[in-house]
């Protein structure tokens, strides 16, 4: 990853950061990177997944899906269990991988009725092996699969933890595991098996995969200047303390729409605790510019607009035309179309005076996008430390968790404070 | 629309609104009404779009696209000459419905390596028939087309304006056109043919759709506490004031994902100008709640979360399970679960103080789609009123347009302003 945070500067936006300030931040980003070290290499709770790269076994995550040869590969899994994974396949072109990640039953209905049950791999994924999400679409998935007459015990995987009931039914059904990573929370774990095993499953070089996040874990160093990933968090992290409390990620590719859903989650569970955080609004461009352009360049001064996008890219020809006020187009082609569309959006951005970071990746492959995924999240741990909270955990989703739970059982609104209704029809 | 905003209120949520405020409110949301009526009946620029389900000829977009029964329908268009036409299909279930809504190379490969192009119907979509995306996509596709042994002119329907590029290749090669209304920007144009088009050539009863939108339309009184769609709009407008800089836009269903899309140009190029504005964040139930929660519970307190759901859906058992853990989810059903975790998630962020608004409507069908619309519109016009913004002009995307152009047309950066470079490798 390739950063350039030029328009960040105070000299060009208005609510930017000077480079005294930065300067001044540097001290800080070397005493936060000797901490990093320490705690990745005592596998420290969170830490840990900045050593995934070395520590993920992709040998043994290609010999667990070795021999299924799917059709298609149905994650059941929300949240981190499947962000990584969906990231990682649609960015390397990969379109049989599809995700099961709620629990609305018309979803449930159309991937059960789309998918070739006979030769789709189920890929059951959940640390706790309790997600009430996960395992009640698994105990929708396990039935239907009986019901067409596919012995699902022939078909399904699981990702688990050493303990749970998953682990548990994997054990007595004699299903291939795989193991969520100890100290690595769901939105850290795109690279390993949680987020690797759909990719591994449908073909891809998932080895090249953890060679660009070895690339990222080598690239850190105790200087913003030095290592793009602290740049990047240094700056959003800077900006943030000037005001820039929404984050709008724009890859420039749709094949990294899922990547800024991912970055979305890593972001906002990351660093959205204590009343602090960026809000994180997924974009893409060139589309978005004629969505949420008009309010990233004219509305609050409160946004850091982060543009992503592959230097090369297979290209396509735009023929000529003979109509006239077409002609500018004719002879070009539609990736030299999206290129110059990003560099206005990032000028007309700093004509405005917004602050704007540019991240570049060389194209958009396998090892790149090992790195792209490393880079943000060692992006988001300095962010955290620099800020000061529990980068690694999510304490204010528990209550809703237990709500809902106590709701199922009881089966009344009363298992919830009465709700003040203010209702208009 | 049935909207609900007890936890928006102060009583209930530390940023909220006071009862006494939005009381105080009432005299000018009257007065913004009487003014919106007449702007409406003199079909003044903008206000012209709430006129729309009654202007619009259902009959005259059906006879357009009769005789193609397509089995796919292409639509080449950006913004918010896509973004409702997405809105309207996926929420009906129709899944024929493609939009090439970028100019990704990547994109227009894969669309036109999966469509049958001889039973495809390209409905290309610009008012000004200029728009660089959508007519370059156009010329790939039409060439594209030829290639294939297809004769484009006997696929092809446009909606364009009254003049223009595109109006004039209409006439030459006597392609099907439909008009794009006066006075209606695109982002206002869902109830057009603009965004009623694919619908209806994949035969939805966009007659249905339009019956939705007239209720909207006679479900405008002067009064907040009387019309649902003055109360969404007037609350959102109130807690801006307080700080909720951020709406945070969570349908509980997948068939709303692209509505939320639709919502959020709706409300970023309506609203953020001279430094005003709610950043729109898109987000899906029950899905993001392993994403996004964290931050709207614990994070900044500048979050308005709209929580949309339908009240009835087709459901699915979930199974019985022997595993002890996971009992208390069998006999259950997923409709029961997302609703549990909708009215837990509402629960855990009025606990947190954190204000929000429950958005429902009876089911996802064609007539509540058409309310949905128009009452969001009707939202979005009221609270551009009380904002005292130019709701329907987005003059901050024009630089832009130009710099694409200019950098087109010259081939080199100097068409651009030196940009300042801070590159970390």
């Amino acid at each position: 990853m390739h950063v350039d945070y030029g328009n960040a500067l105070a000299s060009e936006a208005v609510t930017g950061v000077s480079e005294s300030s930065l300067e001044a931040l540097e001290g800080r980003v070397e005493r936060a990177h000797d901490r990093i070290e320490s705690e990745i290499e005592s596998r420290t709770f969170g830490y840990a997944s900045l050593a995934l790269p070395a520590d993920t076994d992709a040998a043994a995550i290609d010999a667990t899906v070795a021999g299924f040869d799917p059709e298609a590969v149905l994650t059941v899994g929300i949240g981190g269990s499947a962000l990584g994974a969906d990231a990682i396949t649609e960015a390397l072109g990969v379109r049989e991988h599809y995700s099961l990640d709620n629990v609305d039953p018309a979803l449930t209905d159309r991937l059960l009725g789309e998918l070739p049950l006979e030769s789709t791999l189920v890929n059951v994924v959940s640390r706790s092996g309790t997600t009430a999400e996960t395992l009640a679409n698994f105990l929708v998935v396990r039935s239907a699969m009986a019901e067409a007459g596919v012995d699902w015990t022939e078909r399904t995987v699981v990702t688990t933890g050493d303990s749970g009931p998953l682990r548990e039914l994997a054990d007595e059904r004699g299903l291939p595991t795989c193991r969520v990573p100890e100290g690595v929370p769901g939105r850290f774990s795109a690279l390993s098996a949680v987020g690797l095993l759909p990719a591994a499953a449908l073909g891809c070089d998932i080895e090249a995969i953890l060679d660009g996040g070895a690339e990222g874990r080598a690239g850190l160093s105790p200087s913003l200047s030095g290592a793009p990933a602290y740049a990047y968090g240094a700056v959003a992290y800077a900006l943030e303390q000037r005001g820039a409390t929404t984050n709008a990620f724009v890859p420039y590719a749709e094949a990294l729409e899922p990547f800024a859903e991912w970055f979305a989650q890593l972001w906002a569970e990351s660093l959205g605790k204590d009343g602090l955080g960026q809000t994180p609004a997924r974009a893409l461009g060139a589309t978005d510019q004629h969505s949420q352009l008009q309010l990233y360049r004219a509305g609050r001064r409160d946004k850091l607009v982060t543009l992503l996008r592959p230097t090369e890219r297979e290209d396509r020809a735009i023929p000529e035309t003979d109509v006239g006020a077409l002609s500018y187009l004719g002879g070009g082609t539609l990736g030299g179309l999206i290129d110059a569309e990003f560099e206005a959006t990032e000028a007309s951005l700093a004509a405005a005076g917004q602050p704007n970071v540019r991240l570049e990746i060389d194209r958009i492959d396998a090892r790149s996008v090992g790195r792209l995924l490393y880079d943000l999240e060692a992006a988001c741990v300095l962010y955290g430390e620099l800020s000061g909270v529990e980068t690694f955990t999510q304490p204010a989703v528990e209550w809703g968790k237990r709500a809902t739970r106590r709701l199922l059982e009881d089966d009344s609104d009363a298992a919830l404070e009465e709700k003040t209704r203010r209702r208009v029809e």
